[in-house]
C-alpha cells in the first residue's frame, strides 16, 4: 500500500498562495487552519501530517522579501503539533527540529512527550540548519560547514536514539500497595560522551506505544544519504524524474542493506504538488492563476536563496548562470540547475517552473490523471508513497482527498481504514527493539 | 478580585498521591488527566493552569528514589500545553522553561507560538536550573553557581522580551491585491550582543492579542527577588507565615516601584494545598490517609534534596541538622529550616510536615474554613491570590472547585465570569506597549 503524508502549511505551499482569493492570508498563524487540514487528511486516511521548520525568517536580511511574501511569521512546530494531537485520533504528527541549534536531551524529550500525548503518533524530522540568518539568532556569525553539520547531526541522532532506549518497554510497575513505581533494572543511564555531546540520561519520558517516535529525514547530499541509511525510517525527497527517484531509492536502501536494515524499514516519499481539475484545462487554469500571483522580484530572490548568490545581477529573461560551490542545500541546487539546462530555461522561466512549488513535482490534471502519475512511480519502484503539498488550503487538499484518494483506493493502492493504532504500525515499520532488553535476552539465552 | 492559578500535576501534588486508591498511577503521563483538570479549572474560572519543569528526573543518581516515587517519567510542558490549548477556551496556560540550558531565541518562539495557538493565553515561568543531574544531561559536570545563573537569566529575559517586541502590534498588512504582506517599518532586528547571547532577530512569530506572553517567576533569593521586580508579572512563592508573605510582597513591589512599575503590574500568588472536608475531621482524615502513604526513606531523601546533603546519616527521630551553604534553592531551605527550629521538629516530623506538600502551606478544613484562610491573606495584604496545589487529582481539585470557589464568589472575592479574552486581561495586568512603537510616538510628538 502507498503511504501518504500531508505537508501542512496554513495558507498553502504555492509561493503566492496567500494572495489567492480563497486563502486566509493569515493562515500561517491560525491554528484553526492547521486543525482543519489535519482533520481533513485524517478523514482521507493519510499516514501523517508533516510540518517543516527553520530557525530564522526566510531571508532575514531581505526587507523586500519580508514585505512581499508570507514567510516572516509562522507557528512553531511542537506547540502546533501538541494542539493537533488533541483534535485528531489516528493521523501521525511529524515535525522538523534542527540538530544544529538544539540539545539532544531536549529534542528527545519533546518528541517522546508528543509521542505520549498522541498515543504513539509522533515523528521527528532530523535536519541540519542551512543559513547564516539562523546562526545569527544563536550566538554565531555564520553557519557551520556542511560536513561539520553532519558530524554533529550523526552524534545528535545517536544520543536521541540512545535516550529513547533508556526506558525499556515494561519499566513501569505502578504497584501502589508495595510502593514500587518502576523496575530500576529496566531504566538505564546513557552515559554518552562524544565530540559534541556529553549526556547522562535517563530520559524523563517512558516508552510510548510505538516504542519511540518515527525518525524522518530529508537530506539528499552524500552525507545526507548516508545518515538516512543509518537512521531514517521515512525520507522526504525532492524528485522531478522517475529514473533519478529510482536511483535515489536504490542507493539509500542499498546503503541501509549493508547496515543490516531491510528495505521495508525505510519509506521514501517524494514531494508532489497536486492541482486537481474536473478537466485538464481546469487544472491548468487553477495553476496559472496561482503562477500569475508570483511577484517577479520575489521569484528571483527565492531562486537566489537556493543558489546561494544574487541572481538579480543577471537579466531576468536571460540564461540561468551555473551554480557555484555552496554550503547550503546541495541536492536541491543540483536538481534545479540540471532542470534549467535540460529545458533551456531563462531565470524567469526557471522561477516560474520551480518557485511556486518549492522545487517539488507539480501534478496537474483530473483526479484520474494524478492517480495515474502516482501509480506509475509507486508501482515502478521509484518510491513507497508521496508527501503531498497542496498549493492552497483548504481547496486543493479537499480536491485531493475527495478526488484522488478514492481513485487510489479503488485501484487498491491506498488504505480504506487505518491498519494500526500508531504511526509506526500504519507505515508498516518494524517495532524498535530496546537495546537493553535485547542485550538481556542475548545474555539469557547463553 | 483574587487571582487563582491551578498547579496541574497528573496524579496530584502530594508526594504519595500516586499510591492513593482514587488516583491514576500513570497520571503524570496521561494527557487526559491534565485535560480533565484544565477543563475543571476553567469551569471554576481559574485564571490559569501552571506546569512545572526540570531537565532531569529528580534524584537522577538515586535508584531507590526512582523506584519508589512517581518522579521519573513526566510530560514535557510545551507539548502538553499545546494539547491543552485545543481543549480549553479561556484559562491561561503557563509553563516553566529554564534559562540555563535553552536558547532565548527558541524560548521566545515557543511561548509566542503558544500565545498564538491559545489566542493570548500563554505565560512563561522563567527559572534557573538547580541540580548537577540536569547539568549532566547538557554537556556539563556540575551546575553553575547561583549568582552566575542569575546573570545569565537576566540577559536571557532581556533577549526574550526584546524578541517579543521585534514585531509591532499592527505590523501585518495582508494586502493581497498589492502583494504587501507586512509593513517593514514595524518589524525590527534586535541585534542583541551581550556576555552570554548574541541574537539578531527578528522573532518568527508576530505579536499576539495580549501583546506577549505573561512573564512568571518563582525565585525567592536576593537575586531572584531583584529579577522578579524587574521583569515578573506573576510570582509563585512558597510562604507559610502571613507576616513573611507580607514582607515578601512589600519587598518585591517596593523594588519594582523604584523601577517605575506600579504594584498592580505584579501579582503575587503563594502556593496552597487545600484538603476540603464536609467536616474538619473529614479533612484531617483525608490528609492523614495521604501522609501515611509516604515511605520514610523517600521522605528523608526528598528532604535531603532541599538541604543539599544526605540526612540519612542522621537519626530519623532526632533533631534536624542546621542547613549548610547551598548552591540550590536558597529561599526554600531557609524557610524549611526556620520551620524545623520554630516547631522543634525531628527529621521525620519535618518531612511529614513539609514533604507531602512540597513545602507549601496545607489548608485543611471545610470549604468555609479554607475560604477564611484565603480571605485572611488576601484582604490582609499578603498576596494577590493563590496558586492551588490539589494533593490528588481529580478528587481534591473537584472539592476545591465545588466547595471553596463558590464560597469565594459568594463573598465577592472571586470572579463569576472571565473579565477578558486573554490571560493578561483576566489577571488585570497592563498591556505591554511595544518599545519601537513607543519610540516612534515619542519622536512624533517632538
Amino acid at each position: 500500500m502507498m503511504k501518504l503524508g500531508l505537508f501542512i502549511e496554513g495558507g498553502g505551499h504555492h509561493m503566492a498562495a496567500w494572495r489567492h482569493p480563497g486563502v486566509a492570508s493569515n493562515g500561517r498563524i491560525r491554528i484553526e487552519s492547521f486543525m482543519d487540514a489535519a482533520q481533513m487528511a485524517e478523514r482521507a486516511k493519510f499516514d501523517m501530517v508533516f510540518t517543516a521548520d527553520t530557525n530564522a525568517s526566510f531571508g532575514a536580511d531581505d526587507v523586500f522579501y519580508w514585505t512581499h511574501s508570507s514567510a516572516a511569521s509562522r507557528l512553531e512546530p511542537l506547540t502546533m503539533l501538541g494542539a493537533l494531537s488533541a483534535v485528531t485520533k489516528h493521523i501521525g504528527l511529524v515535525a522538523t527540529m534542527s540538530t544544529t541549534y538544539a540539545e539532544p536531551f531536549s529534542v528527545a524529550r519533546f518528541f517522546a512527550s508528543l509521542d505520549q500525548i498522541s498515543h504513539g503518533r509522533a515523528g521527528w524530522n532530523l535536519v541540519t540548519s542551512l543559513t547564516d540568518a539562523e546562526a545569527k539568532n544563536f550566538n554565531k556569525e555564520a553557519h557551520a560547514a556542511h560536513a561539520d553539520r553532519y558530524v554533529r547531526a550523526r552524534e545528535f541522532a545517536q544520543v536521541v536514539l540512545g535516550l529513547w532506549d533508556t526506558w525499556e518497554d515494561d519499566a513501569m510497575v505502578y504497584d501502589k500497595a508495595a510502593g514500587v513505581y518502576l523496575d530500576p533494572d529496566k531504566l538505564h543511564f546513557l552515559n554518552h560522551k562524544g565530540a559534541h555531546f556529553s549526556v547522562r540520561g535517563p530520559l524523563m519520558v517512558q516508552r510510548s506505544s510505538q516504542g519511540h517516535p518515527v525518525v524522518v529525514q530529508a537530506g539528499g547530499s552524500e552525507d545526507g544519504r548516508q545518515l538516512a541509511a543509518e537512521t531514517a525510517e521515512v525520507i522526504f525527497t525532492v524528485q522531478q524524474d522517475i529514473d533519478a527517484a529510482r536511483e535515489f531509492s536504490a542507493d539509500v536502501k542499498g546503503r541501509a542493506a549493508k547496515l543490516g536494515r531491510p528495505p521495508e524499514a525505510i519509506k521514501i516519499l517524494p514531494g508532489v504538488m497536486p492541482v486537481v481539475g474536473k478537466t485538464r484545462a481546469e487544472a491548468e487554469a487553477k495553476y496559472e492563476e496561482l503562477q500569475d500571483l508570483i511577484q517577479p522580484q520575489i521569484g528571483v530572490r527565492q531562486l537566489s536563496s537556493y543558489y546561494g548568490f544574487d541572481l538579480a545581477a543577471f537579466p531576468i529573461d536571460g540564461p540561468v548562470p551555473e551554480p557555484r560551490e555552496t554550503n547550503g542545500e546541495q541536492a536541491r541546487v543540483k536538481m534545479i540547475s540540471e532542470l534549467a539546462r535540460r529545458e533551456n530555461l531563462t531565470i524567469r522561466g526557471l522561477y516560474k517552473r520551480i518557485i511556486g512549488q518549492r522545487a517539488h513535482r507539480v501534478l496537474k490534471g483530473t483526479a484520474s490523471d494524478i492517480a495515474d502519475a502516482l501509480e506509475e512511480w509507486f508501482v515502478g519502484g521509484a518510491c513507497d508513497g508521496f508527501n503531498v503539498l497542496p498549493p492552497t488550503f483548504p481547496r486543493d487538499l479537499n480536491d485531493f482527498c475527495e478526488g484522488v484518494v478514492p481513485e487510489l483506493q479503488r485501484r487498491g493502492l491506498f488504505r480504506k481504514e487505518y491498519e494500526g493504532k500508531t504511526l509506526r504500525e500504519n507505515l508498516g515499520l518494524p517495532y524498535p527493539v530496546n537495546r537493553h532488553a535485547a542485550a538481556r535476552d542475548r545474555k539469557g539465552t547463553v
